[in-house]
Formats: structure tokens, sequence, C-alpha cells
């Protein structure tokens, strides 16, 4: 049999299909994948939702299967691949950077000019088997479980935000506690800085924070709370010396800008639905901060750097949700109700 | 006679008063000044001005002299002031820095939290002495005219906005050619820039950008031109490396960053009068982008670098008018009519 | 009575003297610091045994007070002194820079062209009082003793050169476990390091190693021990990313080197008593590497970063000895003997 | 016909065999370039020669064609090659990285831990055919003559040097003027160096530091002549910001380093036989300076600033001699008694 079980967006509208796919024939400088596990990112759900993003990006890509965030085992390798061997428990950069723009030539594939995206471009993760360049394949260590492992490309995002600049002995404000945020809370805390400030307007979500090391939380959806006040209350009126945005919400661009102390540095991996107002003079030019537009990972930097700190990072507590391939839909439930972090897929 | 003569604001509102003060007296730290060349920057058209800024600024300083870009003799030293003579040539690095905070301890005394400013928070240089923090007092080769180095202030600014990151055989879209635009084209031509390409709405100042060595000019208010497609045009379609914002428009910002390449870095030193929207998921965060806020000089770097290429400068072009001091008021004029770059006073 | 208990150099050979001297006279710039704790360098014990470095630096100076690692209360405040007051518990930063020279206006004062060094160029920490330029005193939180406030000089060192370059998720070999070395241990695992390999000749400063969170320590003196093997073979054959010389030994530097990775980055702190062999193409060129020297302390950077590990440092383990200042000839019979790491004299 | 003329090492001793080679085949990931212009380097002198290094480096690969600057036109293209199509003008970049090990994922192929160097591991361009990954081929402007882009490899080893740190305004001391060392001159200049002080120990290669735009030069080797104390003038006693050896002489790295300033920064290309002595302890260590190893070229970085550069470098004159591919004798003799610059051949 050369088929598969996978999860197809087949048509220009919210949700999905399960059916048979072709186990996909690899080329020379591929391999080819079993997936143990993969799991449920943002992205999947504007995929899902089929939101205005989806429908300019992938609508001329449909029927085609999705997810990008996985673990698995390699059962086939090309030819031409090199640095990966059958029985290596890999995840996947997502990013299949075309190795020869100016960006690539120049060590930024992770902003190359001709990127495929894996569940985006061409078939992603969401299905038994998957087919991906050898150079895309990355190998964890056998320790580290499926269901763990699968979570290492979101503490990419997360390992690129934070390690953009400076974070020893440094104040940092992060905004958004989505699994990146969270990762990005832990990260800080084990890189030595001087004290993390978490923002949210969910409860549960300022939870993991604290969990996850955040010395101070702010509910910026409680009654009477002023988020700016409190981080300048939680600098001794300084101001942070990082501004880390993981939410994509102008409010929260507006009030990392407005607190982040003169010759700080903010990093900015939120994706906004729209443009939005800034006070360019008087949060940027005055006050002579460094912003740094953060996509992706840095290839494969922000993988080496995963790779040293996913043990310490305790991403199991993360993994709030597991389910059959097959059952991808209670996923989507969950966390289109905000019930829960990270959902894992196991087909 | 301890008196001199001296340009006064006196009363919130446009305009200002010509009227004798005392020569200053000196501190142990600082040193007497014998202005030989003053020149009008665009904050002192603010405040002849008085415009929302000024009133909100200033308001508490007045009566006050003002003017801040100066070259001068030397002619009394204080006990306690290190670095500068009597019979020195000098010129006013004028954010006078406190020492003592967070940003003047780490080397950023050009962020200084409690920075006064001549001109502005203290008695300015539209005066026939000054006293000046000995600090503050940057020593001039005796072979530059007075007039020209008047203008190294505003190089100053030039010079830290192009260097604030890679210049050599990048490609540069600068916006605004006003006195720092057209010193910042020179500079990226004599720091073997690529290609400048230099964008204003007014002929003439593009006329100086192309003497000063622009590869291409494009002017924005000119019928059937489109900003964006000129700039992709002259960069074969990758957008410019480096993005220099001078001209403190919000048109500028959003053309400037919609034609900088992945990757690129953009240094924004224009001061906006209000916040404006900007596509930070598009222009910032996909394209991975580096954009930094530029205030004043780098103290001293920036100063060093400045007596470096000022011999390479042609400054002297830059100088479009000389007058009296106490006929400033035609000065006012030549800059409110858009009929000169910089105009030079001499007492 | 105006005057102090005062260990004093008097004689140029080895030894010191213990005798009355004047309480200091403050200029307007100046603290005057009442001795709470001061500590013994490395510096002094040279200076103590009156070395060939000690001929001829100090010799020119004597009589004088030395001794520069202190900790102490502020009694008066000249009147151009700012950002310190009386009560105040205070370090020194011990290079006072002439804040004019080149380096001082760039940023680099702790490579001042005209530095004066506490206990060397001028009267030290080594009595009941001592007065300092307000700009070199770092203010304290009252909660840490002033034995382990004095010992954050040394602690500053570590810092300059662990935080010279990226540390969270590299392996860092550090040769040399004197009092700064095992406070690199430390500050490398508190700021994310891989792996930190410790290197000394001296099983109990090995110890300390441990103690502090090193992660593997190799003895170089022990027999049958391959330094260069037991690195390669802790960093699966790569080498390490980072090497720290901190034990001023050719050995150390060779062994360093020989066993940094390609691309890796080299901090030297150590000084080294003549010059000496390296391999330069094989070691420095091929690989690629960057080797920065280090000297003193990032003024005030590394002040800033020291203030928040200081309370994660442990130091308290690190001062193994407490005498009256008085009894100072008990300290360096212990540190010449090599049974203690910091030792500390109180008034 | 499938065979061509090429210049093979034969034999483990001093010389070449001009002989016929099979035309090689490429594989899918490679070009087949038709040599148009191929140049001598040093390191073909050392092969001719075969000294140490080329007996320790190259012994096990005899027979094989060396050489390894070239221009040449693509005449044939692999199925995977990308970004190169045929009748491309190309040049080689000569180390051919393997793209999975730790540098190359890293953005530092040009440290490469598995490199494969072209004309040194494999055969080269000293032939009328060449085989080469396409990601290894370097696409020129059609303008440019091909005995002028073969000199770009030097040149790109000199870019890569100049530009490991700051240029503009700077005042940088050169030590070695051949081919790559003049280029250093001339790339300074036109990136805006405040003064380029030239050192060598022959006459007729410090004409050509100067006609490369060197503000001064020095012969080492001239009667009475300190290179140490003649750089210390030429800038006022500061020493020199960047030093630059491109000489492989100890004696050229201890001078340099000895009147590098403080804080100062050193990048070096040269090779040198063995290790020698450097004073680390006052010449690094206690000057705070940066050293970096330079390998190679920045891939691609290097090659874009190259391109940008090449049209204002004036390598023509660089070219001093021109022969047939087959009387290649003659260039070795030029070089070997110091007769030339860059020797190009012609097949």
């Amino acid at each position: 049999m050369n088929t598969m079980t996978a999860i197809w967006k087949t048509e220009p509208k919210q949700g999905f299909e399960i059916k048979d796919a072709q186990i996909p024939k690899i080329k020379d400088d591929e391999v080819l994948i079993k997936v143990k596990a993969t799991s449920i990112c943002g992205t999947d759900l504007h995929i899902y939702n089929w939101d205005a993003w989806s429908a300019s990006r992938i609508g001329k890509n449909l029927p085609y299967i999705f997810g990008h965030e996985v673990s698995g085992e390699v059962v086939e390798v090309g030819k031409d691949a090199k640095g990966v061997s059958i029985g290596d428990h890999v995840s996947a950069e997502t990013h299949i950077a075309c190795n020869y723009c100016y960006q690539c030539r120049t060590g930024n594939s992770h902003i190359c000019e001709n990127v495929e995206i894996l569940g985006v471009d061409r078939n992603g993760t969401f299905a038994e088997y998957l087919s991906l360049p050898a150079r895309n394949a990355w190998v964890n260590d056998k320790s580290i479980p499926h269901h763990i492992a699968t979570a290492q490309e979101p503490l990419g995002n997360a390992v690129h935000t934070v390690f953009n600049g400076e974070i020893a002995a440094k104040t940092v404000a992060i905004f958004g506690m989505g699994p990146i945020g969270v990762c990005g809370v832990r990260l800080c805390k084990l890189a030595g800085a001087e004290k993390v400030i978490a923002v949210d307007m969910n409860e549960t979500r300022l939870k993991f924070a604290k969990d996850f090391g955040a010395d101070v939380i702010i509910n910026g959806s409680a009654e009477g709370v002023d988020v700016r006040k409190e981080i300048m209350d939680a600098t001794n009126g300084a101001g942070a010396d990082v501004f880390l945005e993981m939410a994509g919400s102008p409010g929260a661009m507006q009030d990392g800008l407005a607190t982040l102390r003169p010759g700080g540095r903010a990093s900015i991996l939120g994706v906004f639905s729209k443009p939005f107002e800034i006070d360019v003079t008087n949060d940027i030019v005055f006050k002579g901060i460094q912003l740094n537009g953060v996509n992706g990972r840095k290839m494969f930097d922000s993988w080496y750097k995963s790779k040293s700190f996913l043990p310490k990072m305790n991403l199991e507590k993360l993994v709030t949700h597991k389910f059959k391939l097959t059952e991808i839909e209670k996923g989507f439930d969950v966390l289109l109700n905000h019930d829960g972090m990270k959902v894992v897929l196991e087909p």
C-alpha cells in the first residue's frame, strides 16, 4: 500500500478534510519522514478558519496537506542527502530556502526571497509521512520524546527573538503568552535576565508564564490595570531594557515601545492584521532604540541554541492536549476556545 | 563693559528680541567662547515660530538666548576644565549630559536621561559670547574657517545616522535633502556606498544632493513620479540595503520602509509631528529589518568621524547665506522661504 | 584626631609597614569613604613581594598606601559630587579615568590613556578612610554585607570577560580558577552556557570551580592528564565555542587556543610575565577566530551587570578568610601558601 | 575530442608537467567552465616549489591539476544547478563548503569543517576546462574583461580583511604589499579611511601601494628606518586604529600590534611558517584590542562587496604580466624573481 491518512485543505472555506494521500516520493536531496507527532500552530488556525491571509496566500495551492510542526523518524534518504540517516529522529525547519538568492548567500536564509514554507506552499505534516529536503531535517537526540520535539519549532521562534540582542542582566517585557511567549519567558530566565515581565489578557496563559519563570505578570484586561504604569513601576521608573512583541497586537506594540528605556531593544515577532499608528518620534527616535523585525528561525543558529536549551525548558508542561491525528477537529476546538497551549497530534 | 548683544526669545509667540545680555560667568569646569560664527538649525525655526513643541518644551525657560550651532574662540578657561585651552577654536556638542545617569555611565550620553540642550534648556549661541562645559567644547583645527566649522554640528547628525550600520558597498535611499540629508549623501559616497538615491520634494535641494554625489535623485512632488517604483527600479527590484529618514515625513518613512530590502537597515533621524501608521507586519517583521532611532550625535565618536570627513565634505557649498548676527531676521526669512540651505550669522 | 591606621608600602622591597596616615581631604568632585571591608587581590601580592613589575610601575610612588578592593560607607561628599550621598554603601571602580582622552570620549574609559589606578598610582584602600572621585564610587544595595561587596571588583573582571561575546548555549573553557575564574564559571552557568569546562593545576581551586557550577574540571598537573584531549572529548571533538584565559599562563593560552573551535571567541584577561610563542597560523588565522584583550571592567556596563548577578553568585563561599586590617600579614601568608581564595580585611 | 591541455603536479618535487587531461564530466549540481583566464597565487608558488606545507597537505592528491584563480564562461550546466546559465561569465569561490557542518549551517562556510579547496583538494584552473559546483560559481558582469575578473578572488581576501570591522574615518596600517595588500590599500581609501599606512620591504611593491592610494609608505628594509616610530609619527603618537596583516611575517605582526592603539582592531590574513613570540600582555590584554583571524572570503558577502568595488579598483594596473597557459613557467619565474604583481595565463 502506498497510501496514507492525511488532513487536507480542499475547499476555500473553514474546515478541512480527512482523506488518503499518496506517500510522498522523495527527490535525491530529500528524506522521507514517518510522522510520530505533529502539533498545531497559530498559522494552522488561520488556515482552518480560512481568513483573508489564507485566501490570498494559499488559495492557489488547494487542495494540499497542511501542518508544519513535526517530530518523526527518517525512513528513506535520497542519494544526495547529507547529514541525516535512516532511523534518525528529526524535526523540520519549515522555511525551505532556495540557497542561491542574496539572502541565502549571505547567511540570512530565514528571509530567503524564494522561500517555500512547509504546510503552506507544499504538503505539510498533518499526515503519516512527509518528504523534506535533507538540509531542513534537524536531527534530535533520541532521548527527547516526539511530542516534545515537535514543539521545538516554536521554541526556535522564541530563541530567535530573545537572542536577537543582549539578555543577561536585562529587564525584559514580553507581550503575548502563547507557547512562543511562554518559551521566551523561560529562555530569558535561563540566560540570566534580571527580571522578566509577562503581559497578556488571559489569566490562564499568565499562569503558564508564572510557572515558566516570569517575575512579574500583568493582565492587561483586568479592571483598573494600567499596563504602562505596571511596567514602569516594575522597572523603578526606568522602563524595560528589552521589549519582545509576541502578541501581534497594536496595543501591545504601543505599550511595549512606550515603556522601553532609552537605548533599549525591541524585537518584534508578532504578526499584525493591518497597519497601525506608532509614535515614532517619542518612542523610537528620541529614545534612540533599536527595533528588529524577527522572522522564522535563524538558520541554523536558532536550532543549535534550541537544542542546548531544550532539556531545561520543561516543554512537557506546555503540551496540554494530545489527540490522534484523525481527531484533529478536537485540537482546533481546544485552541479556538483558548483552552490549551500546545496541542499535539499523533498519527 | 560686561554686556554683549544677544538674540532673545522673550515672549511665547512668533519672533525674537535683540537686546543686551551679561557676558556669561563660567563655572570651574566651563569655558567662555567668543562666538565667531553661529548658524540656524531647523529647531531654531520652530522656536522662532513658537509652535506647539516650543511652547511645551521651552515655555518655562523664557526669557532666554537661543541658537546652538557655533564656532568660536576660547577666551577663558575654568580651573577644572581639561582638554581645551585659551585660543582654541571650538564647536559645541549641544547635548550637555549629566555624566552620572545609566546612559551616561554606559557610553550613551547622547540619550542622557537628564540632558540639558544648548539654546533650548540654557542660553545658546545667538550672542557674542557663550559659556559651555569644557567637556562639550570640541577643538577644531585652526585651518577650518568658522563659517564652516559651525556646520559641523548637523554634519555630526548625518555621521551618526549614516554610520549606524554598514555603508560600504550598500545601496542607500535617503529621504530629506536639508543640510543633514545632503551631508548624508556625501558621507555615503565617501564611505564607499554602491549607490545613493536621494529623495525630496524640492528641486533646489535635489540639485544640492546631486552636487554632493547622489547617483539618483527623485522628486516626490513631481507629476507622475512614483517614489517606490523609482527606488525599486534603481535597485534592480531588490530594494535599498539602507534607508535613512532625514525628512520627518510619514510618507517618507512609509516609502522608505516599503522599499527597504529584507534584512536591510533603517536609521531614523527625522522628527515627526505626530504618530502615524506603519505596516509593521510587512515592512518590519516579515522582512526581518533593523530599524534604529537616531538622536543627536554619538559622543564623541560622531565628532571624531566628522573631523575626519570634514575636509572632504565641501561644506562651503552648503553655506548659502551669511549675515551679521543682528540681521538674523533675514536668515529666518531665507529659510522660511526655502531659499537656502545653511545660514551663518557672524557677530 | 585626623589620623588613621594604614598599610603603607614604604620601601622598595618585600613587605609593608603599618603606620598612621592623615585622613584624606577630598576635592570638590570626590567623596570620603570609611572603609568597612577591603580585600587582597593578586596585584597586591605583586606589590607585597615587590617584583619587577612593581618596581618599574610603582617605584616612583613610594611611600604610599596600597590596596584597591573595598566596600565602605560615604561620610563626606564634595560639593560637585553627583549621584552619591552621605551614608551610601559604595565600592570603588579602581580605574580613575581622565574623561577627556580619545578612549574616555568614545565609551572606552577602561582603557583610558591617562588612567590613574587606586592603590597603584594613588593612595588605596588598606586604610580606615579613602578619598575617591564620586564618579568612581559605585553605590551598593545596603542589603549586601561589606565583606561580599568588596569582592565585586574582581567579579566585574569576570563579567567583562564573560560578556565580551555570546555565552548562552555555548561551551566555554575557562583556564585559571582563582576568584575571577570561579566567578566566571558561575556567570557562564547563570547566563545559559551549555557546558563549562574549568582548568587549573590546583585541586582545591578546582573544587571551588565544581561548587560554582563547572560541568567538567580538568587538573592540568595531574599525572596522565592531557588537557587538550580532555577538552576535545568534552566537546565531542568540536572544541570549545568560547575560551576565557584567566590564568596568565602561556601553556593555558596555547591549550585554550588549540582547543577553540573554528569561528570561536577567545577573551584574554590573564597577565603574562613575558612574550611567548603562539601558533598564529593554525590557531588564529585558519580557524578565523576572534581574540579579545580584556582590561579592567567596562565602565560602567560591567558594574550594572555585576549588580544584577551579585545576589546569585554565592560570593560568601569565596571569602575563605577574614582578618583585622592590622593582621594583613596573615592574609598575605594565606594567599602566598595558596590556602585561600578571597581574603577580606576589616579595619 | 574530449581532452584538454592542463598543468599537472605529478611528482612530489619542484616543478610541474604540461599534459592532456580528460575534459571534466560534471555532476548534477555542477557547471563546466571554459577557462578564459587564470592567475597565479602565492599558494601556487608553494605548490610549484613543493615546500613542507605542500608535501603534507597535498602529497596524497598527486597527480592532479592545480591553480584556483579563474574567469571563464559556462558551457554546461548540471540539472540541479541553480542561479547560473550557459554563457555566463563566472569566477570561482575556491572554498567548496560541505553545507551541512556547524560552520556551514551558521553562516560561516568560509571556515567549513570539511572544506575542499579548488586546485588543492580537487582539480583546479590551470587547464582549458574546469568543473565547479554551481553554488561556487560567481556570475560576473560581462563588461569585466576575463584577465581582470580572475583577480577578484584575491580582492575578496582583501575585502574580507578590510571589512572585518569599521574602516571609515580610521587610520589603517597595512603590512604586506602583494596583490592582496595593495587591494586592501585601495579599499580602505574607497571606504573613507582617514589615513592608510603601507609597509613592505620591497620598493616596487610600495610604489604600487602609493599608486593605489596609500597616504604613507614605509620601507622596513631601508637603512635607518624604524617602522614602529614611523607609524607612531604618522598617527600623532596615537597608534593606528586598525592593523591589517597581509605579509605573513612575524616581524610585521609584532610591529603591527605594538603600534596599534588601545581599543584597536587587528585583522590577520597572513600565513606564518611557524609559531612565534607575541607580547600578549602589553600588546593585546592591556590595550584591550580585538584580533581577528581571517580565512578566505566570507561567503558570499565578500563577493557582493567585491562586485561593488571592482569597477573602482583599477585592477588593470595590478596585472603586470600575461602569458599563454602553456608558458606558465615564465609566470613562475616572474613571481619567484619578485618582478611582478599578478600574472595572468590564458589557455
